[in-house]
């Protein structure tokens, strides 16, 4: 069976496998105080190429946008995301959960739009009641969004423009952030992301590591008692060296954005394979993600075969099914689908 | 420096790294429905020999208590533990924040007394205004507990008693259960465990894991709707093989009983060095942690050869220390420190 | 300036007023062990007349829709509501604070439809990663709704069966129940409610009283704790008389039906003014908040002698706004009023 | 039957409810921006006597509480309290359910001592893992204590100061404040809580009013948000004239003063009178709540007569009593209560 479902379902790249293996009897401090979590700190700042960073090591996505969403809210502040959005759609109510509305926009193939959180914002400051409302206090994007898709430098100001603004911190949900920074059709680093955004995380998880994700703050703007408060959410790892060692095996030679490139370059060919055997697109997306719309029939067929995701159904014939290459998707892996095709 | 600060101070047991390595590049679903979940699941049930048992896999020990204790209490209801109880100090109110208040009883030497824990709950229902109260709604305590001491199979049948005879479950904190069950002074077997108790768990963390503990549910009674409560809590691991595969090394030829003797014969050693240089015992632990009465010179001359914890002071010239071994202390390791003493 | 802003613009009705008065220095329990809490709590049984109602009082609409949402949702649900209805848009966040999203489905005109609802319910038990997402537990409704507007005792049944089907209570809420009960256009009835929904309360502070609403529990349903649960959340009033006597009076006599009637009375007249003066309805409202279309030029020159709310902006040259009649409105008042317009 | 069990066991001061009575029908705004609550504001300012003050209306003490309290503190801080503080021990846990932990110092005849205080807070920070446990992040103590006991001004100025060394708030719950201020054995004036804590409330409930707490933050401090944070409590009256105009009256001609010394006048006498009787003072209270010793069977033959609380059992053949004077107490209650005795 292929499986194409996720960029998920297999362990950590070999080379971040070995720098656990290579650390595993060395005694080290708990609590992410031990010397592989400084040094990856200090790659990763060095990798930003800016100043003023705070980074600090999360085990899941989840785990890290409750907590940070959290530590940055006043009680009666929501956080503005895309209806699609994942703290909106697929976190189990852990944004509610903690306190917090999530205020829905428009999503545009997993996008926001700078003027319709713009009116959001307005229209609530406009509302003669709007202290009896929840209040907008933070702009929650993904990039890549769920549907695979990328801000562009441009909109990405523009959104950071309006949380200016409007005195709100902007939010990036890296999750896939190597896969859209290695995207042929980006114009976003990671130095954008630290001038323009106020907290963004790079994901671990879905690119190449066992578990982790990589809080940065852009302005040494870290919430007060952030440690402790990552302890009383249960998320703090007796054996931060698990994280730390991960991230620092990422961020020496480029691995992390190698492992991006080669989601990347999978899902070109991918996208070629499945264009010449006449799969229909169902949006056009830059990353890792793809999306086609399958009759039914065709769909049950292929799941014989190979394991995706079933992402929605436009009309009673059709289905949209997500393919995902990743890291760790090989050219063989991708010959073995085009036969199957 | 030597390091017996603690017992997470390494990485994994080899074997246990060597499940990893393994299993590493082999697809499989997310989110703890792998094929080493289900096997880790079935190990354990089989190693704790009952009938009626649920496993679940979460990352951390505080992140367990938090969960099952909110999962399991009503919103009314608070848990009893001794004031020395890792819920009750040293979890920065990881279960107030989730909205229950810790009751606290009395710890003699970190355990909690079945008369005290019967006098707390008869002194609450006695109370005319009881309703205006938290109710007692668990009992937790740890085995080992904070201070390396156990219970034995008599008092936990005691605790047992009052616990059903006021319909309360009875939750055990195992995150050392390893060094608990090989200990050569307890009478307590996972059997035993599941017999008298309503929940508990086999810690990894802290018994030859990188992350991970078991929490077992002794008579079908997993609370509803556990699993996307583990989610919006964000404690649940995408990649849940991390900790599937790691439980199924484990519960692989004995291994964690194996990881526990170690600890416990390395610990009596210590504490023969220790006896025979001299050092005062601060109470009797039959398992991996050792105290010691120090005075503070010698406490601050010992802190430039090896690392230790500070426990507490019993006076301005004395300062209590806790070594630790654990499941990867060596002989060498003790010769050193015999050196170092 | 004539007051038409709201329905709770003045005090106590008389009669409601005189029970407090005449009550007032006879020692009592309290915290709502008091005669009068008893009396009111059967009067309203008998008002409603259905076996197993559990009537309990609280202060205010906000308060009393956290708390009933709260203690019958389980952390991993969440209420399915209106867009426009009150816990979604004009309570803070309350509901979300105390842990649960609010799941929306479309209003019209305030009203929400059973095959809107069934289809949420339905999608999200079809979502392959449903237990990833918030479970829909509740269905909350307004009875009248934020816009006037009535269910017709077929569309109650119709939505009644929907959470029938799922398994999920339907609560009311009736903080203008009175207007609702006693509209022209209802074939609605106390009963009905009773058979029809597991909660629902009915409103005092807009009908009469100072403060209070009752709600009541339809089938013994009472949650677990919940007089403690009140009590947890800073609901229960020391004094619990204060709500007890003025239900006493609105349930004595008739009282709060009288009250209702008047107020729809008053809104039949108003409505009759406003045609005759040209003004354009804006939605066909059958109880005591009516709507109207003005240019915005003459809503600026009405807010000089009338006191009204601003409802919202259908486009840039009109306003929305909101006449509402209530138990005090006196034909006298509304003589004024067609003087004014 | 003589009613002495509490100080809420009648309804308003006759003053009190003329004032509701007079505002009755006259129309205004909604939620606190009534001209009765403005004006009450004013007044409590006034008698107050500094600048900087800032008012706001709830409706009870645990309300209050757990509203004032969680507005106060960070997430990972609790708030320091004694063991017998009404937060501590009867409030149904509402400060865990909104996050916070009780941290407990001893109460000695319900009050806490400064160097206790400061014992904890250096404790706490001496600790070398204090960032995984509770910061103490403020102060509260109940004056009137719940055993009637009272601060001197010394003492309070000795809370004080170890509050602003740790930068720590200091909350008074001022409850009975109206009769620790009349208290013939009190040097502590309402200027002195202005001066020497950060926020206090000046209790209604327990004298002269139906419902109604105002709280008190000194030095313009009120947390950001704090209506809608009410509002999202469940604790915003939609008639806040409920509130402010009973403390209208009670802020009229030192009504609120004449209420308290009455109290204080009676409880005098209560005690010439138990005294006389032989009774045994359990401890010397210098307010309106006095502490009895009586037999076991004494104690049931009493209870025939007048309604008292029960309060604590010092051994198998005695009860300790409580027996409350009031405002409303008067020269003919305690007649009758003589004449039983």
């Amino acid at each position: 069976m292929l499986s194409f479902e996720c960029d998920y379902n297999i362990g950590a790249h070999p080379l971040v496998l070995q720098k656990l293996i290579e650390t595993n009897m060395c005694p080290q401090p708990g609590y992410g105080e031990d010397e592989y979590t400084a040094s990856a700190k200090q790659k990763i700042k060095a990798a930003c190429g800016r100043e003023g960073l705070d980074v600090h090591f999360l085990a899941g996505g989840t785990q890290t946008n409750r907590i940070v969403i959290d530590s940055m809210l006043h009680p009666v502040q929501g956080v503005i995301a895309a209806t699609t959005g994942h703290v909106a759609a697929h976190e189990a109510g852990a944004i509610e959960a903690s306190g917090h509305k999530v205020l829905c926009v428009p999503g545009h193939d997993g996008k926001v739009q700078a003027d319709e959180v713009e009116a959001l914002i307005k229209a609530f400051y406009k509302d003669a009641s709007y202290t009896h409302m929840v209040f907008p206090g933070m702009l929650y994007i993904s990039h890549p969004t769920e549907y695979g898709t990328l801000y562009t430098k441009a909109e990405l100001t523009a959104l950071s423009e309006v949380c200016r603004a409007y005195k709100i911190p902007l939010f990036v949900d890296g999750a896939r952030l190597g896969y859209g920074l290695m995207s042929k059709q980006t114009d976003v680093t990671l130095g954008d992301l630290c001038d323009l955004c106020d907290v963004f995380y790079i994901g671990g998880t879905k690119v190449g590591a066992l578990c982790g994700e990589a809080v940065v703050f852009t302005h040494s703007n870290t919430p007060a008692h952030f440690f402790t408060f990552i302890k009383q959410n249960g998320a703090l790892l007796a054996k931060g060296r698990l994280i730390g060692a991960q991230f620092d095996a990422l961020f020496t030679d480029d691995l992390y954005f190698k492992l991006g490139q080669n989601a990347i370059e999978m899902a070109e060919e991918l996208k070629s394979i499945c264009a010449a055997k006449g799969y229909k697109t169902y949006l056009d997306s830059p990353t890792n993600q793809q999306f086609f719309v399958l009759e039914n029939d065709k769909c049950a067929e292929l799941s014989k075969h190979v394991r995706f995701s079933e992402w929605e159904r436009p009309d009673e014939q059709h289905t949209v099914i997500r393919l995902a290459t990743s890291w760790g998707t090989t050219r063989q892996d991708l010959a073995a689908l085009a036969e199957v095709l």
